[in-house]
C-alpha cells in the first residue's frame, strides 16, 4: 500500500499514452484475441514506458517481503533503546531482516501518523517500543510486536499483538528493596507517566507498603532529565529528610543528581539514587548509577523471535512474555547517613 | 537492486511452474503469435502465481521513488546525531520524504556492508553521517550527501558527492581560545580519531601554537566515554599540572570528568573541561558541559536541502558547505586556580 506522493500510473494513463481506449488496454492485458498487432504493440510500449503494472501484478509485488522491520522507539534522546535495538538485530540479521528505526517524538512533530513512514517503506512487520495514542495501529496491515509495557492493548490493533517486556513492576520492587535492605526508610519515587513508568511505580509502592512504609511519589509526567530535576526539587522541598530516591528511569535519575547537588547533598553519602534501564548513561563512570537492568537486549531478541513466529503464523494466538530483571549496583547507593 | 534474501522468481521458475520451456515463456512475454491459448494461459498463470516480473518491468519499478532517505550514523550511543536527524527531517518531511536511520556500529557488527540495508529498502538517497571504510560507497547507485567532516572523499563514491558540515577545525579553535582567554596556559586535548575529530585536533593545535603554547594531545583512538576516561588518566599521569582540557566530543569529556574526580580534582575549580557537539548530555544540569555547538540541526537541514537538489540534478557539480560553529559556555569552565 504505497502512500508516497508519486502517483502510480493508471490504466487511463496507459490508454492515453497509447492513443487507445481503456477497454483496449484491458483487452491487451487480458491477452484477448482480435487485437491488431500495431495497437497491441502501442499498449505494451506505453505500459513499459510508464512502468504501469496491472493491479494483480501490483498486489503480487506488494506481497513480496521487503525483509525490513520497522522499529518505533519513543525518543532518541533516551538511550535505553540502544540495547533493545542490538537485541532485535541479533535475531533479525541472521534471519535476513533489516531494522529501520524511527522515533515517535520526531514523527509526531511532523504531524504524520508515526507508522506511515514504515508503511511507505513496505516494512514486513513493526516493533512498537513506544507509547502510542489509541487507534494508531488501526488498519496497519502488517504483524506488530510490542516491546516493553505499553499503553497499548492488543485490542487497539484489532487482532493478535504479541507483547515482550521486562517485568517493570518487579524492577520497581527490586530498586526499592535494595534501598530498604541498605537501611533506608524514607524512600521516595520520581514517577514517569508511561507504560513502563506506571509498572515501576506500582513496584515501588508495593515494596514500600510490604515494609510498612508510606510511599512518597512525585513527578508522574514526562520521563526526561528536566522532569527528573523538577520532580526531585519538589520532593526535596516537601520531604527534606528523604535518604533514598527511586527514579523511573536513568535520565530522570541524572536530573535528581543535579537537584541534590544544588542543595549540597552528596550521593550516596546523604542520599542514594537508583535509576532504571541500565542505559549507557548509568555506566558512565562519572554518573555510576545503580540501575535496574531492563535486559533490553534480551527483550529485543525475544521480541524479534516473536515477530519471526508471527510472520510465519499470522493467526496464532497473542503471546505475552515478561522477562525477569535484576539490579546493577554501582556507586550511587549506600547505607543512609547515621 | 534488491539485495534481500528472498530470491526473486526467474524466467526458469515460471517455465518450471507452467510446465513449458524457457523459450516458450519468452515467446509469451514477447507476445509472439503461434502460441496455443492453453500454454499461454499456463505461462500467464505461473507469472501471476510467482509474482514474476520481466526485467524491464523490474527496472521501471525500481526507478519509482520510495520517498525514503537512508541516514547512516556512527553509533546510537553518541547522542550528537539526535539534532542532526531533527534538522534533516525538518526539510525532508515537508518534501514528503521519510528518514530511515541505521548505525554503522551495529551494521558492521552483523558483517554486512553498512549501506546494504538501505539498498534493500530501495531508498532514494543516502545521508552519510559516519566514517566509512574506503570503497563502501562503490556501486551505490543513489545520490549521497555527506553530513559532517568524514574520512570519505568525493572520489570514494566515484562521482559528485555533496558535503555539508560544521567547521570542526573552527570548533577546536573556539574551545581552546575560550580556555586561553580565561587565563589557562596548560591546556591539553583528548583526541578522537574520526573525520571531525581530526579537524578538531587541528583547531586545538593551531590555537595553541598561535598563542605560543605547546600542544599536548592524548588519545586519538575511539571517541567513547571509556576512551575519554583512559586518555584523561594518561594525560593526568604525564601532565599533572594541566588546568584545561579540550575533549574531541561530549562523551569523551564525561569520561574525563570521572578521571579528574578520581584524582580529587574539581571541575571547574581545578581543571576546566570543554566538550564538543553540545549534545543533550552537555545540557544535563549535573554535567553542565561547556561545549562547541556543532549546530547539528542546521547541518542536518542543509544536508537535506543539498540532497533534494541532488535528486533534482544528479549531474550537478559537487557542493561543499561548511557552517560556522560557536561555543555554549556552561559550568565546566572557569579561570585556572591561582
Amino acid at each position: 500500500m504505497p502512500t508516497d506522493a508519486t502517483p502510480r500510473p493508471t490504466i487511463y494513463d496507459v490508454a492515453q499514452r497509447a492513443g487507445v481506449s481503456k477497454s483496449l488496454v484491458s483487452l491487451v492485458l487480458r491477452d484477448a484475441p482480435h487485437v491488431s498487432e500495431a495497437r497491441r504493440d502501442a499498449v505494451l510500449a506505453a505500459i513499459d514506458e510508464l512502468g504501469y503494472r496491472p493491479s494483480r501484478a501490483a498486489s503480487a509485488l506488494a506481497s513480496q517481503r521487503t525483509r525490513t522491520v520497522g522499529v518505533l522507539i519513543d525518543d532518541f534522546h533516551n538511550p535505553w533503546f540502544v540495547e533493545l535495538l542490538a537485541g532485535l538485530r541479533s535475531v533479525l540479521d541472521p534471519a535476513g531482516y533489516t531494522a529501520s528505526v524511527a522515533d515517535l517524538a520526531l514523527e509526531t512533530a511532523s504531524g504524520r501518523k508515526p507508522v506511515d513512514g514504515f508503511l511507505a517503506q513496505h516494512v514486513d512487520a513493526i516493533v512498537i517500543a513506544a507509547d502510542l495514542a489509541p487507534g494508531t495501529l488501526e488498519r496497519v496491515g502488517v504483524p506488530i510486536v510490542v516491546a516493553g509495557l505499553r499503553e497499548l492493548g492488543a485490542r487497539d490493533a484489532g487482532r493478535a499483538v504479541d507483547v515482550v517486556a521486562g517485568d517493570d513492576e518487579l524492577g520497581g520492587r527490586l530498586a526499592t528493596e535494595h534501598l530498604l535492605r541498605l537501611g533506608h526508610t524514607r524512600v521516595a519515587h520520581l514517577a514517569g507517566h508511561s507504560g513502563p513508568g506506571d509498572a515501576r511505580r506500582r513496584g515501588y509502592e508495593s515494596a514500600m507498603l510490604a515494609a510498612g512504609l508510606e510511599p512518597i511519589t512525585t513527578g508522574g509526567g514526562a520521563t526526561t532529565e528536566a522532569a527528573g530535576y523538577s520532580a526531585a526539587c519538589a520532593l526535596l522541598e516537601a520531604h527534606p529528610h528523604v535518604t533514598g530516591i527511586v527514579a523511573a528511569n536513568d535520565v530522570m535519575a541524572v536530573g535528581a543528581l543535579a537537584a541534590l547537588r544544588e542543595r549540597g547533598l552528596s550521593v550516596p553519602a546523604d542520599v542514594s539514587v537508583v535509576g532504571h534501564d541500565d542505559s549507557p548513561l548509568a555506566a558512565y563512570r562519572y554518573l555510576a548509577l545503580t540501575s535496574v537492568d531492563g535486559h533490553s537486549a534480551d527483550v529485543g531478541a525475544a521480541a524479534a523471535r516473536a515477530l519471526l513466529r508471527r510472520l510465519d503464523s499470522p493467526d496464532a494466538p497473542a503471546h505475552r512474555e515478561l522477562l525477569a530483571l535484576d539490579l546493577v549496583v554501582r556507586g550511587s547507593t549506600a547505607p543512609p547517613p547515621t
